[in-house]
């Protein structure tokens, strides 16, 4: 008995070996390709520089949607269209403007408005401003609170060694901020940018305005570091008073698309994998890591698995996502329109945390699921994407888990330098590695090579 | 019996498992330590902004001594002092020059003298350019060499995923390239630069004269890839002529410095851990990378150790070696004292792989002590360091290896953009991440307390 079970796990062994070696191989040749061959690149050079920041309902929205899908189109898609989705369409309607006027002068301060949040108009506003360390900060000093500038100081925690960890933690005074501080009176807020980066350079992104905290809609702004220590210092000091311009304001709901390309299944066509980024960014800059290099590393998969004659037994869909940013239209779009037509949906990944060198995937995924995964884990060690976490996906494809249960992933890069350049005026072309770039493509399409071979 | 042995293997489990919980603790402390009162990014700034490039000779060499002598003490060293190494004084001499003279016109070339080489002198050198692919291709066309000037175009291999074996498969043509094309009556050489990037600047590096293939001494230069591929696309069209001056010469050997902070054993002072990096770089940039980064680093775990009160068992030396790049003088000068004064060196640790996001560590070590290393792995796993691999050290404590059996082992940074940047002009600050830097350190700092702390 013992030496047939002994038998039967060599046997065993051996096929896995066989199969773990034709996996490796293969996965050797998407390398090769992608590094020899890859065009993710050339595509990002275009995406960031020939049509730059793309906000939603933008005119350059519209272009990146074309272009989008012609390279669908030119990669090899079987099918490629475009999916409507309305979007909002918020622009920031001018240059942001501040000055701090103190004692001994004036001082232009750098800023950026937020984005959702509604604009000062040209008589700006002046008020004296109150830095605020914490949110049981700003309820101790509720009383001092109207009439005021309400600066939210909150220091990005260099403790944490995944950054995104840092961003969780200080990303509600953004999103929250306005409206907690509008509840005793404020007449806007600064807020400190989501960095640790060492320059002075102010990140956006989006606030809401929460009505059931406050019904009164403040303008909101984030800081550079430099100005925010300076501020900061100076507040310990002398009372300061700082005079803002934005101009932000919502233009009615527009037309936007999801760029969607297919290989179509050649065994399981109504099973679905879907593999994406998001193809719109925020205005200061040219969207490069976020989410161009989620982008044009889709598009990658599909050309490299194109030009390796690669037929997937199920249906993979390369789906560049509309309106992440200050939306997720794109994503539930995708999601509502799978749930009419009843698709089966497998597995989604995501590519949005920066085109830097990959360090693994983030899992939602059940149990047993994750064990199957766990055996694969050995075929990344050589492309630096092996550390598999419980946990992750991405905005877009958020939709599919809630609605269908569907199994996420999202990639994992190094995540050292992304809020160097979230949401600032460096996220540019010239911030992305090439290597990094198409490291985190090999690794995605391995990902997504053995799903579709062994499912899921 | 198996009770027994359960009970004993639990007993040590148990034992383990609070020594590990107290070393998590400890590495969490140095991580925080380091990540808030860091001062490695200031020091790098300092290094590389006010002192710059420091190659061996010149003043820069002699103010980085200094400068580091200063920062060991200021960084909390027992004692610290410089050992005197003469270490070799190549000079450039002047500014590097070149022109493509062609059917259609002439276009400048952007070049850089290889370290250690001979210059043209004034007149300049001016031939009919022949290009060579692999040093095989240069034993077909020996005939046709005679008084050209040899353009070795070895691609820089992009299939490799860990860059240096990229490195280790190209750089023979910039250092033995010069002799070998000697050899068959070439006038000079031009080596496309050892890199992938996608920019033009070239990189320098030490090549050699190797006597026993041509004693004849010919000029040789690095060009940047765009150039190269410029070059090399003209060629297969028309004949081309190169005209390049350089004037890099040899001066006489002259004193040189290791620069060494120490902080003495408690219980094996006898026993002693070394810890470096290089602080001697090309001239053409200002050594940030290479090995700026491994200089503060080192310093780093000095002063965290002394921020945390941390009283080392073994003697733990701080070492920036001198001469690096082209003689090695500094590493052999520490080795031949140690040997002098018979000390006993248990272990040698050098970044000099750059300052970017750790990956793991390299090691040259014996089977038995593998596995003891291999058990401290997963406290790496948090900060990024965990991936243990066979094989690696640095130049500079290649020497206590060979000399005395000592364990080694090498930061493994990850390794994309290091061949960006490597000997040429843009390895500067700006190209430095604070926290990629900082990560690194804390893995090093995690490393060498382990070490002490349980030996080796």
């Amino acid at each position: 008995m013992r030496k047939l079970v002994f038998v039967i796990i060599s046997f065993f062994n051996t096929a896995m070996l066989f199969a773990q070696n034709d996996d490796s191989i293969f996965i050797r040749r998407i390398a090769d390709e992608i590094l020899v061959n890859g065009k993710a690149y050339e595509n990002l050079r275009y995406l960031t520089k020939q049509i730059g920041g793309r906000l939603a309902g933008s005119p350059q929205m519209v272009k990146a949607e074309q272009w989008g899908l012609k390279v669908m189109m030119g990669s090899g898609a079987d099918k490629s269209w475009l999916q409507e989705c309305m979007v909002p369409h918020w622009v920031r309607g001018g240059q942001d403007q501040a000055r701090a006027d103190y004692r001994k002068g004036k001082k232009t301060l750098d800023i950026v408005a937020l984005g959702n949040s509604m604009g000062t108009g040209t008589k700006g506003v002046r008020a004296e401003v109150i830095e605020i360390t914490t949110f049981e900060d700003l309820e101790m000093k509720q009383d001092k609170i109207k009439g005021k500038i309400v600066f939210y100081n909150y220091k990005f925690n260099p403790k944490f060694i995944k950054t995104f960890l840092s961003y969780g933690d200080a990303v509600p005074y953004r999103g929250q901020g306005a409206s907690r501080a509008a509840k005793y009176g404020a007449v806007a807020v600064i807020v400190r940018s989501m960095t640790h980066s060492t320059d002075n350079n102010p990140h956006t992104g989006a606030m809401n305005y929460i009505d059931s905290i406050s019904n009164r809609r403040i303008p909101a702004v984030a800081i550079g570091l430099r100005d925010a220590d300076w501020l900061s210092n100076l507040l310990q000091k002398e009372s300061v008073h700082v005079f803002f311009t934005t101009n932000g304001h919502f233009l009615p709901d527009t037309v936007g698309h999801n760029v969607i390309g297919e290989l179509t299944g050649s065994q399981f066509p109504d099973q679905v994998i879907t593999v994406g980024g998001h193809l719109d960014s925020w205005d200061v800059a040219e969207g490069a890591h976020d989410d161009g290099t989620g982008c044009v590393q889709t598009i990658e998969i599909l050309k490299t698995f194109k030009s390796l004659h690669y037929t997937p037994k199920h249906t993979i869909r390369f789906v560049l996502f509309a309106n992440e940013e200050n939306g997720s239209r794109g994503g539930d779009k995708y999601t509502e329109e799978a749930k009419i037509k009843r698709e089966k949906h497998i597995f989604a990944l995501e590519s949005d945390a920066g085109g830097f060198t990959p360090r693994g995937f983030g899992f939602t995924i059940p149990d047993s699921l994750f064990q199957k995964v766990l055996s694969w884990k050995e075929l990344f060690f050589p492309y630096g994407g092996s550390e598999f976490t419980r946990g992750g996906g991405g905005s877009d494809i958020g939709p599919l888990n809630r609605t269908f249960g569907t199994t996420l992933a999202g990639l994992s890069p190094d995540s050292q330098r992304y809020f160097d350049l979230h949401h600032a005026r460096n996220d540019v072309f010239e911030s992305v590695n090439k290597r990094e770039l198409e490291l985190g493509a090999i690794n995605m399409a391995a990902l997504v090579y053995l799903v579709d071979k062994y499912g899921l």
